[in-house]
């Protein structure tokens, strides 16, 4: 997998994680010590984050990390759309 | 859980891992197309390792990225010792 993929695949993670909680960016910013404008980037895919704010990240988030990594979770705990 | 824990327990099951395959670090870095000075301070737990690498870690070493932050895995894998 390319690096493009990689980051794109954990931004997507984690803003879904990130939404399960009703969290604003800065929320989940303002919990993990971290600036909303690299959470935004994260979440784009524009950045390649360390082990320790992906740790971090997770502690906050309230997750394993593996949490993270998870490939067969879209659109998890979202809401059922057009079911009526 | 602070920066250096991370690091060094993160560093400490990339090592058990490689060992588990009967890899020198000079294996490791060739298959990850890393430096091997590179793989040997991550193991130190000196380096703080990016996304894309810990990725493409988990990839050579064929384990899910959980493997890699595993907590309760201290001697896996490792030959058994004093059992005579």
């Amino acid at each position: 997998m390319d690096e493009i993929a990689i980051r794109k695949r954990f931004g997507i993670r984690v803003r879904q994680i990130r939404l399960s909680r009703d969290w604003s960016q800065e929320e989940l910013a303002a919990n993990a010590g971290l600036d909303r404008t690299y959470i935004g980037s994260v979440e784009r895919g524009e950045r390649n984050p360390g082990l320790v704010n992906i740790v971090r990240l997770a502690t906050v988030l309230e997750v394993p990390v593996a949490e993270l990594f998870r490939v067969d979770a879209e659109g998890e705990r979202s809401p059922k759309r057009g079911s009526g």
